[in-house]
């Protein structure tokens, strides 16, 4: 037994490693065809555009050297107040905007500020495992409600949270992913947008909306944000560069109402003081250099092209009377929904035939589902490793269905 | 009243913003000559040396634009893993190290592993506030231990345990800043250090060496590390890249055994997932050029003038009657200690003469003590500033002396 056994906090006994990253070791197996993590496509990185950003490296190297103020780097936010009004539905203040190391820092900042042990967060069943494992951390527990196509069944929230109050249970936000769901790829409906705000503001609880798919769209118009259809103040939006530009930046950033976002900024300051000043600077001056709208439209062809083949793949390669799903019309996965397979029994299968993906179960924050069910993400793999790895993917499912 | 009010989490009730970061708006008033802070001067930040990293954004930008690992950028890892090897006493493996944004992050980390509401964390008294404050936020309770110019008093800590212990309290870690103390200035002495080590590991409390100033020694020898000092485990090493380096690079990690670092690198997948991988790898690429070893000296002969220089100006503005201070032999900070004058008094004083510090309360981890102190960093003002800053501010002393 480590000395440290001893030492440990009580939240250690229920710790959850994330198992996408867990899986990191499996993906990496010679020979492994991978529709498992998240990662966008290097081959999207604006590399060279990037590189020639580095300048403010030299010219402001003093500024971005030093410390930065917790609320973040004021030239990005700055630029970000005016270039998010499209989709916030007005220009944002400067003490409406944090900038956060990863929008999973979002989620941490907000639950440091309302989340007591026990308190309930509503989520989207499945949704995101990364940030229930936070929310988990901080001791939230999880009232789900079930999505179809057109996103969270909302008509469902006003029972189930009345049912919560009245057990005495502090429901403190809902937390959504209205576009591009990740797993379900799903996009929220302008309807159902309208409805889950005015629950929200009906019984004072509030909204998590995270965005991180918003700008990956292949088709059709953009709905309106949450953040821009309420105006009690209760939304929190959060997006980050990861999808739109690299996640090895790290820099993401949270809008809201300057009360909770100051609050997250003084809990900001003990989590880790400020984001990485030099990943700013280095965002900020591609941003400013109109490097963002110009190479955008670059990385939405390129994965609409990995979509369409995915998409392709799918449907040459598995058993059409065994797996559905709904086609992504944008973000980076497809959802997969088997009638008779268990993804227990596929997922050593696939993995003996040197192919990976996320089973189902993981994005279930209650643990209580997705059996038949697993999710692929097609931003990764080279069109031959898609072909080849959705070949033995179908492989896999057809030996079972002959047991 | 904010409608987020009903949801905030029990700790928004206690939570308390860094009185140093709330200073900014104090420091920036024109004509303020500041000794707040603990900001590096940017005078000796290397900019043109790290500009020249910037080829790695493109040499490697496919790997350094994408997410990385959470236990960190694993070229950074395997540099320090050898380069920190003088100090820590031997090589260590890549699982005994974890990559951190700031060594706040450490703080942080090392909570969620071991803290739960009520803990005990045993300190130096005064010690830097930004770190307590982490703790606090956490739910850490503080036992508090004296120090003289050789650190912390040891020798107090078996009683102040076992009545703790007694009262049924879980003693989780010795925080501790064996170097160049924030805010004291002093080191704490080889016969400390190990009796420190002996009653951590009598007791099986862990201890927390924060180490950001061991290499900004201006005179003698380096003293081992604590960590070296320990065979049972129980020490976890933080040290980071803000002073050696530049603190807008948010790079900076943490030693330890292998349990526990495991513990907090789980923790961080739920707070930021990975630090910036393109900060973490312009830092590698500084080092592997060598331009750490090779810079350091100048970073270290520049704070070393600055310290001579607020020495000289100290002895030659100041009532010496009344303050009194340890030469720091190192770091970044005076702590002077005035005989009668209230710091509270000085305080407003000294701001409308335009000269700023923090005072020593900020310090006391439980709020009761500091009265008569205050912490001045030599680092940041030119020396024009720094002779016009301290004749003001005693100036500010002797027109209280003189009531």
């Amino acid at each position: 037994m480590s000395a440290w056994e001893k030492l440990y906090s009580k939240r250690i006994s229920t710790l959850r490693p994330s198992p996408i990253r867990e899986m990191l070791h499996v993906i990496r197996q010679p020979g492994m065809i991978s529709f498992a993590g998240g990662n966008p496509d290097p081959q999207s990185f604006p590399v060279d555009l990037f590189y020639e950003c580095a300048s403010i490296l030299k010219e402001q190297g003093k500024d971005v050297l030093q410390y930065g103020t917790t609320e973040g780097y004021a030239p990005l936010k700055e630029f970000l107040c005016s270039w998010l009004a499209p989709r916030m539905g007005r220009s944002l203040s400067q003490d409406e905007l944090l900038i956060t190391t990863g929008s999973t820092q979002v989620v941490d900042l907000l639950c440091w500020a309302l989340i007591d042990k026990g308190d309930l967060v509503i989520t989207e069943e499945p949704t995101f495992v990364g940030t229930t494992l936070t929310m988990h951390n901080h001791g939230a527990h999880f009232l789900t409600v079930p999505c179809d196509a057109e996103g969270m069944l909302v008509d469902q929230l006003p029972n189930k949270i009345e049912e919560a109050l009245s057990q005495g249970k502090h429901v403190k936000f809902i937390y959504t992913i209205p576009n591009f769901h990740n797993p379900l790829g799903c996009t929220m409906s302008l309807e159902r947008r309208k409805k889950l705000v005015e629950i929200a503001q009906k019984y004072g609880i509030a909204i998590l909306e995270d965005d991180p798919y918003a700008y990956i769209r292949f088709e059709g118009e953009d709905l309106p944000t949450l953040f821009s259809l309420d105006d009690s103040g209760l939304v929190i939006h959060a997006c980050t560069f990861s999808k739109i530009l690299a996640p090895g930046t790290r820099v993401a950033w949270a809008v809201g109402n300057k009360d909770i976002i100051r609050k997250m900024a003084i809990f900001k300051q003990g989590t880790d003081l400020c984001t990485s000043v030099v990943a700013q600077a280095l965002v900020y001056e591609y941003c400013k250099r109109g490097y963002i709208d110009e190479y955008l439209p670059h990385i939405v062809d390129h994965y609409r092209k990995k979509r369409d083949n995915m998409e392709e793949c799918l449907r040459k390669h598995l058993p059409l009377e065994e797996v559905s799903w709904v086609t992504p019309g944008g973000g980076f996965f497809y959802w997969l929904q088997m009638k008779t397979i268990k993804t227990a029994d596929l997922y050593p299968k696939a993995l003996e035939k040197k192919v990976a993906f996320v089973p189902g179960e993981s994005f279930y924050p209650n643990q209580n589902g997705g059996e038949h069910e697993l999710r692929m993400c097609f931003t990764f793999a080279s069109p031959k490793d898609m072909d080849e790895g959705i070949k033995r993917l179908g492989e896999a499912m057809r030996e079972l269905l002959k047991k």
